[in-house]
């Protein structure tokens, strides 16, 4: 799908938005493309970012996908609006066991008030992509709040 | 309401699996409350769980929702079954600008296959707690596979 | 919960919108408690309602949780403005095996511009009610559209 | 993506179920394709399917939403298993002011026990089609259960 963009600093607002994440550093998450309504997010596998078996922590995924959800939906908003969650569902589909995943935040449909996203994590692996999760995501153009 | 849980060692094998995730060490997270159908997890502000405004990342507060959940569930399990997330819904109802939160995860209806679970998360403050966010949560019990 | 009405005609509005809709009629449903945040909607068991197994089908069931949750949001809405539905998800937690169902819609979260609601569908018998299923409902305020 | 069929009366069972559900008749529901992971579903709008402003009620689009995604998965089902929706989520994007829409079940990820599907909602107009919905369905496959 293509969309159209609204402010000349699209590009810029998610990424200083994205590094000014804290928990995004601390997860050793990366941005890894970005474009109008669309968002990918890497993450490689450390012992900091699993759960029991050594996989990777669901928490952790879901934590990159919502933000590429989120960042794809700020990529459409105009000059002076901010971006917040206000629900999102995921669907675990296979363990995370491989070395990297990315997560690919997508508009579905943009609003003035309201943007509907889908975001799917892929495990990336030599043998092929395996598809971990997918969900859908309600964000929210808040007026007046800083990216 | 009151479950009856199927194993003589239900709250050992959730302390034993949640000091086994290095990602709730990674958050900071701590378990402070185990009983039949009903966990409770903590988690401090530190720079390293913040988004760009520097309250709780909704990826935090969501990854201790879903231990919570999980671990839930994992009380009323018998011996030799794990537990995986297969899907769950997150409404955040408000901003977590609190100095600590509290994800508590409560069984709405236990089974064999599939046990459903809800998850509300507090942040706790001098004045009172306020109501940051509220999900619902399936939960497997796999045969074989470790906690 | 106990939530502030901003409109005189919050009760009257909300039933007749209830009334309007054919839906609701063509599948017998009979509104049954209105209150500030709180709304419920009940169901008889006929043929026309039912899915293979002779039960209550799930759609018709969600379709009355579904309005359920939205005329609760509603009770709590200024005058000239009219609610939508922007999300919702449930969980079936038992068969619609009875002959009459209740669905119970409560506001969880009201707002300006988004209300959260949960709503609980419950069997009616006469040893006792079931648990059928349990949702999360996100409601938008919309001005001038008609409720 | 490309399913593999465990069954040889896949497309008949299918058939015959849908047929067997009354409150399918009652809406005015029509299958319109079967295909190994894949079943579409039409509904025309009369007032009986309206809710108060006279569009499609979104009770009504849901109900054969939740019908398209169920029998999609019960196409890849094998013999003697039947199909319980156990969880959805839907985000109503549009109003369905169209004459007629048709929603498409289509399988995400199939599984033993657990189906993965999702499901769209469009309304179908001589200027094009319209996304009125977007949802994301977990079936389960009973044993013992008639279709």
């Amino acid at each position: 799908m293509m969309f159209e963009v609204r402010s000349a600093d699209w590009e810029a607002r998610v990424r200083s938005s994205f590094a000014a994440q804290k928990f995004m550093e601390h997860l050793g998450a990366r941005l890894t493309h970005v474009a109008p309504g669309a968002v990918d997010i890497e993450l490689d596998l450390r012992p900091e970012v699993t759960q029991q078996h050594g996989y990777f922590h669901a928490g952790a995924t879901s934590s990159v996908t919502d933000s590429a959800a989120g960042y794809a939906a700020l990529t459409l908003f105009a000059d002076g609006f901010g971006v917040l969650t206000t629900e999102y569902k995921i669907n675990l589909l296979n363990p995370a066991r491989q070395n990297r995943i990315v997560a690919r935040g997508r508009v579905v449909k943009p609003g003035r008030t309201l943007t509907i996203a889908k975001a799917d994590v892929f495990g990336v692996s030599e043998t092929g992509d395996v598809h971990i999760s997918t969900g859908l995501f309600t964000l929210m153009s808040v007026e007046g709040i800083k990216d």
